[in-house]
């Protein structure tokens, strides 16, 4: 199954029951070599960032899980949207 | 089963296989309201500019898949890191 059918088969569920506007980015990085220091922590400030020239977000609205493995990291960002709270471009 | 644990799944597969660097990069948007215009395209250009602060990305070595349904859009990046790409912050 490819990460995008998982993303449909999680979507038509919670449709269902929440019409909460959400965005919620993954970040998954395999590494070769473990030693080097890890960007995403600060990939994360930077997308977070970036998001936020196109929608209002309330910091206290996201949800960051971050999970470090031998040769795996992986980023979670969590985003409650506002329900009006979109700038136009 | 959550996010991470999917990738969890996916990647003790796809890691005996391949000794590649590579980032994968979801962004997946439920939306309240249809008619406004997505931002994901011009996100998707911005998260690219993010992440080569961090690495040398060559862009034939990025693959996009967006896919965008009723109230439902995805943005799939995956790229594969140069062997030595990486800029040390």
């Amino acid at each position: 199954m490819g990460l995008l059918d998982y993303f449909r088969s999680t979507q038509s569920k919670g449709s269902a029951n929440v019409a909460k506007e959400r965005l919620q980015i993954l970040v998954a990085h395999d590494r070769a070599a473990r030693s080097r220091p890890s960007y995403l922590p600060q990939l994360q400030r930077e997308i977070l960032a970036v998001i936020r020239k196109y929608v209002d977000i309330d910091m206290d609205a996201v949800t960051v899980n971050y999970e470090q493995e031998e040769s795996h990291e992986v980023l979670e960002l969590n985003i409650i949207l506002p329900d009006a709270g979109h700038r136009e471009l």
